[in-house]
């Protein structure tokens, strides 16, 4: 398509730039303006905020953009939602959407006239007010510009499955040096033109960052050029300063960016062609700080590192407020607002209608958009428990089954995404209804890839999670399977989301979103061929400080109780969901009835594996996760052999926050069942997946203190699955010591069973050493059933 | 410089392909063979291993780089260290370390012989032997093929400021899609050709991960190409399969490469040319288990990702042990051994000699090389303290101008790493003997660049931390500075270098190193500028997870504590420090000498502080963290004067460890002495800087467990530096109310107080609504001095 290259007539310029000085003045006004909004009097330090916090430097080019967004949707009457991955862009997002109208419907008390503007001012990075990035306040905005890298993650995550919607990414430079960023350009190699949406990104080159220029500022435009080539892009440049230049070039480039998608799309979606193509981006360079005064104290402002924040402060000095006043007034308020402080009628007229402003558009606000998953029934997934510990199951795989008929009867609600390890986590069924995406190039012996695939695989744990936030974000459903050990990766990004949710439960706006489901397997205590650095259950530790309203635990024993809690998750909404399960063939406890009504209390006895009953335990011995609960029950079955008269409670657990106080948690039992389970003083030992000190830490305000945990301690190698528990003194051996060492009544017995139990260690540590496999009879142990 | 395209004589080539022969036969059999290493015996089940653990996948083509980068070594007597990136490319290294004997010199009982190639073979993924990848336990590794994505940022980090090292950095293009690595490439803009050495980068395209196709595989060459000299590279490519043209191919980039480096560094060192160089790097496509079986179970093995892994399992079939035998017979054994097991003299003359060998080169055991720091006496860098809270500074910035005058004293030995903080940090001091570092385009404003700066500053934690590490495990010291929300970034690679330092630990060879000292500032209590989402103290909480015997964490509550703290860490060795210290103008308690005596301590009574004594105190008050501090000595203030009869005990706690049972931690205090500060049984209030469950998590074993403890939970915005303590009610009047609820003897007054604390706090609240700043009064409160 030819598109021209001064596409503005000049009143539409004119016009466009008003909109644009209204912007940038708008802006000004909330960094550093407590009153006087339309400059009616004349400026005093009254006037002016006492503290000054804000970033002007990135902010006129993102409400460039924002006019220009514009005009492209009026135009095509786009559906699109606009990203601003700059940090700390929000003067400019808030700016917009106050000027077109949808900031005021969300807030009544910001109207569009003086008395609004005088408000929206204030509130900015003000107690009680809005912060000064893009934030869940913000109309329009599904992305928090506070930890930078997730940009265009959140981006693609949008589109997947939204055919007709373009999401407008605005990448800073700073934010482009992340490692996140970095691979995040890769995402085109996973849309597919037929069926999901197009991401226009705007690389924003504004030169630096907080003191410092930024890398892609600083390299030839050869490298530029030919690195957005490479990522699989055509790279669009305007360049420059002059605003009427530059608005002619932008307008250009954007009609460009739209008919190279309008194309994109046609040839796919009609005529069929799914090569991948190249999709249009934009790379804008203009000043840091664009419009702003050009000199403070004598030094260079606009164009320089110095306009990052605000450019000047200290508004004792008349001669600063005078700068404030002289750029404020550069913009001409008195042409763009009129004496009641409303937008002028022809430059509101540049605004979208209705939903499609960008700061109304519903994708952005996703819960409004959310169909419910349709789920099949978990139970006819069932693994057939006839009694306890009698077979063994993959318990990942079972999950998997499930997965794969959600997957089939949400064909476009619904992903799943992993680094490469679905089938190595067993969720493989997925692959009989669907495949992984994938639009790069193609060979005869490829397993299940296909551009419509709807398994994302991609080896960066950032990407997973910033696909699926920006998925959930928009109103959809998905679940990321990842090893355990490797969701460190995205600690941060975790935050960042469990942050979002939290802020968003206090904005009445906001609909709710589906959850985010973290499927952690290959966990801890079955790593066999990884070895150290493979291991690490800490996550949930991570997880468990953030606010209790938004996270919760699970780790479910088996395959029956797994396929509960999945559902559960699923239909849960505005939560972070941890499930940790494992992936090898381990005996299974509970048929599904039971599963339920274990799961659903999240916490219980196994009266099957208890014999305390009548009267009081002598013990009471517990386990959260799979491998801690095989061991404990085999620790159970030996117990038994020596010492039959021993009274055992024994407790499993699979909602990790019921042991928290339920004044912590809205999951936690209250402190009479927490008593009546675990008793008020009888010695408690419990097996848990993780690092001990957690259980510590969510129980330090129970009665019952008498607590020993013994969990993952740091020690491991490559070794044999039941190797791992010795070395971290996790395997029944050492919980029968543990018994022995805590039970009163065993006194006189203890010395004998820990030296037979020492016995058995010895005796495996000399087997594998020699045989590199487990003792036999270890795995093979099975629950016989308690015979009193 | 000219390079032939066929470098390669017959016979040299043939020598080449035999080490090359050896090594993928050595690496077969450590995944397959537990006896018969020379197939002197037919092969039957019982000379394989019982559990097949391991990567085929991978192997050959590390293996290929392993031997031509000899060549390139004997040839130019290149200083070279190779970083295997591939996850598991474990067996290459070994198998090559012990051809050119390097292993069997580290390990005596992994000989060069027959006997030594069974142990070799055995100890493989085998019980108390070696796991997959490349570990502490690998001869000339400093890094772990675990968790990918570091690879490239170790690389550089070991050549800033090693003029004559090269790295060989093998990079997988299954790493190749972390975010990380994408933005790794980047690296060259932060590399001085003149003081710094090279790194060769390879990106191996085997073409899969685990299952999957990786994305640089499958775009196009042309792509591909722009891709890398976007990031500034000149890639030179060498692609197939037959291993004949393969090897002179190779030959002949590598050649170039070694050629291209040479001359970069001529022309920087003797021409003076410091702008930018195109580094060469070579980009090798070959199949994904090269030269292994063509076909398993009638499936395609080599050239496929079924060879990922072990390419066959199951040797109870007699094909599958037909098929390994024919495979390992296709490397001509008795070509490359003696019947000894010794390899052919003239293969072994392949290798480099002493410590050019890559398994012994002493950069990789960079605690051989290791020089102390020269430090200065941190006494001399003191802020004047006359009386405690007498005057206000920044801490960091005192810290700031140590550093500086460590940076003078050891300008090839030390940086200082972080993302565009360092001034902000208020580090500002260091740009007064060095720069930034920056190789990229200058222009007129730029402020402290240069190639030769030492402050490492790009917007990627990942990038610094990477870097750092890669500096430190060549022999080198370092400091990051980082936001203390955002440190989160890089929770994964602390576990990764943690357990790295705890592996080295357990190797005699392994010498130690210098720590990782991270400083957490702009943290969370004092976030002006951000909100929310830029607030979370968890970085300890994950930290301490980790081995006791290689973590510490520091709170120093004032500038001379912070010193102290500094060169206590800056002399440590095999830590990992974390030191948290805020930015801003606060009070300042404690003269150099109380600080040393306070801080060495790591915890105690500030008696000046106390109205205990003589006796026994009403209530113990505690604090870790400067806010935590100022606001607990407020509220001590205010106690005062409402209770003057009310005993008070103060302790206060700079080394976080101290709080745990000595049993656990190195730095723990024992029961005695936590008794004798703590009391058994006083109510104890304490106020910390992070989430407070931390507290409880540490001292669970002690005996006085009636604590108290205030910290962060999850509460803020962008609101005054106050508030943020309000919200999280750690602010000096929810304390004053903490104190009135647990003292029995306040029970009559205790109404009578807390109206007066809400009182304040509602007027707090009131006046921040209306002035956007702190009540008066609040951040000028200054410490009185207790009267008694």
């Amino acid at each position: 398509m030819q598109t021209s290259h001064t596409p503005l007539a000049a009143e539409e310029l004119a016009l466009m730039n008003a909109w644009w000085r209204a912007a940038n003045y708008l802006s000004v006004g909330q960094i550093y303006l407590l009153g006087n909004p339309l400059l009616k009097e004349s400026l005093s330090r009254s006037h002016i905020k006492p503290r000054l916090l804000g970033h002007w430097g990135t902010t006129p080019g993102l409400n460039f953009i924002y006019v220009h967004m514009n005009r492209a949707i009026r135009q095509h009457d786009l559906n699109m939602i606009l990203i601003a991955g700059p940090g700390h862009g929000g003067p400019a997002v808030v700016a917009n959407t106050w000027l077109e109208g949808s900031y005021s419907e969300l807030y009544q008390d910001i109207s569009p006239d003086e008395e609004g503007m005088r408000r929206l001012f204030r509130q900015f990075s003000f107690p009680g007010g809005i912060p000064s990035h893009a934030s869940p306040d913000t109309p329009g905005s599904i992305h928090e510009g506070g930890e930078l890298g997730y940009a265009l993650l959140h981006a693609y995550g949008a589109v997947f499955d939204n055919p007709q919607l373009i999401t407008c990414c605005v990448i800073g430079d700073g934010e482009a040096e992340t490692g996140p960023l970095a691979t995040s350009w890769h995402s085109n190699k996973f849309l597919n033109p037929q069926t999901d949406g197009a991401v226009l990104p705007i690389l924003h080159l504004n030169g630096y960052k907080i003191a410092n220029p930024t890398i892609l500022a600083r390299i030839s435009h050869t490298e530029l050029e030919c690195l957005f080539v490479g990522y699989g892009y055509q790279p669009i440049f305007v360049e420059g300063d002059d605003p009427e230049i530059m608005h002619q070039l932008m307008a250009a480039a954007v009609d460009a960016a739209v008919a190279g998608i309008f194309a994109i799309q046609r040839q796919a979606r009609e005529g069929g062609d799914m090569t991948r193509p190249r999709w249009p981006m934009i790379i804008l360079r203009s000043p840091k700080g664009w419009t702003g005064p050009k000199e403070v104290d004598g030094k260079r402002s606009e164009g320089s590192w110095r306009s990052h924040q605000v450019p000047f402060g200290d508004m004792e000095k008349p001669e600063h407020v005078q700068l404030l006043a002289e750029w404020l007034a550069s913009y001409k308020p008195a042409e763009l607002f009129d004496a009641s402080g409303w937008l002028k009628p022809e430059i509101a007229a540049l605004a979208p209608s209705g939903k499609r402003r960008m700061g109304a558009n519903p994708h952005a606000n996703g819960g409004c958009l959310m169909r419910d998953l349709r789920l099949p029934d978990f139970r006819d997934y069932a693994v057939p428990v006839v009694t306890p510990g009698s077979m063994k199951a993959e318990a990942t795989r079972a999950m998997g089954v499930f997965l794969r008929d959600v997957m089939r009867q949400n064909p476009d609600n619904f992903r799943v995404f992993g680094p490469d390890e679905t089938t190595s986590n067993r969720l493989g069924a997925l692959f009989e209804v669907t495949n992984r995406s994938w639009m790069a190039e193609h060979l005869a012996d490829d397993d299940h890839l296909a551009p419509d695939g709807r398994v994302m695989e991609i080896l960066s744990e950032h990407a997973c999670q910033g696909w699926l936030e920006g998925y959930l974000l928009t109103g959809r459903h998905g679940l990321f399977s990842c090893y355990e050990a490797f969701i460190h990766i995205v600690d941060s990004m975790f935050n960042q989301h469990a942050k979002w949710l939290k802020m968003c439960s206090e904005i009445p706006w906001r609909r709710p979103i589906a959850s985010l489901n973290i499927l952690l397997t290959s966990h801890v205590w079955r790593q066999d061929h990884n070895g150290f650095s493979h291991q690490d259950p800490g996550f949930i530790d991570h997880v468990v400080n953030k606010k209790a309203d938004f996270i919760r635990v699970y780790l479910p024993p088996d395959a029956n109780t797994l396929l509960y809690v999945t559902e559960r998750c699923m239909k849960s909404r505005n939560l972070v969901n941890v499930i940790v399960a494992g992936k090898q063939p381990e005996w299974q406890w509970l048929d599904m009835e039971a599963a339920i009504n274990h799961a659903s209390a999240g916490i219980g006895l196994w009266e099957w594996a208890c014999n305390d009953q009548p009267g009081e335990p002598d013990i009471v011995l517990a386990s959260a996760g799979d491998v801690p609960t095989l061991e404990m029950l085999a620790a159970i079955d030996i117990l038994h052999q020596l010492v039959p008269a021993l009274k055992i409670r024994y407790i499993n657990v699979v909602d990790l926050m019921t042991l928290q106080p339920q004044e912590e948690h809205p999951h936690g039992l209250s402190s009479d069942e927490f008593d009546s389970l675990f008793t008020t003083d009888k010695p408690i030992i419990f097996a848990y997946h993780g690092y001990p000190w957690l259980i510590h830490r969510l129980t330090y305000r129970r009665t019952n203190t008498n607590l020993h945990v013994r969990g993952y301690k740091e020690e491991g190698t490559t070794t044999t699955p039941f190797d791992m528990t010795v070395l971290n003194t996790l395997d029944r051996f050492h919980l029968v010591m543990d018994v022995a060492s805590r039970v009163p009544k065993l006194q006189a017995q203890a010395a004998h069973i820990k030296q037979s139990m020492r016995d058995k260690l010895n005796q495996h540590a000399q087997y594998i050493l020699e045989h590199g496999e487990d003792m036999p009879g270890i795995l093979e142990w099975q629950w016989p059933g308690l015979k009193s």
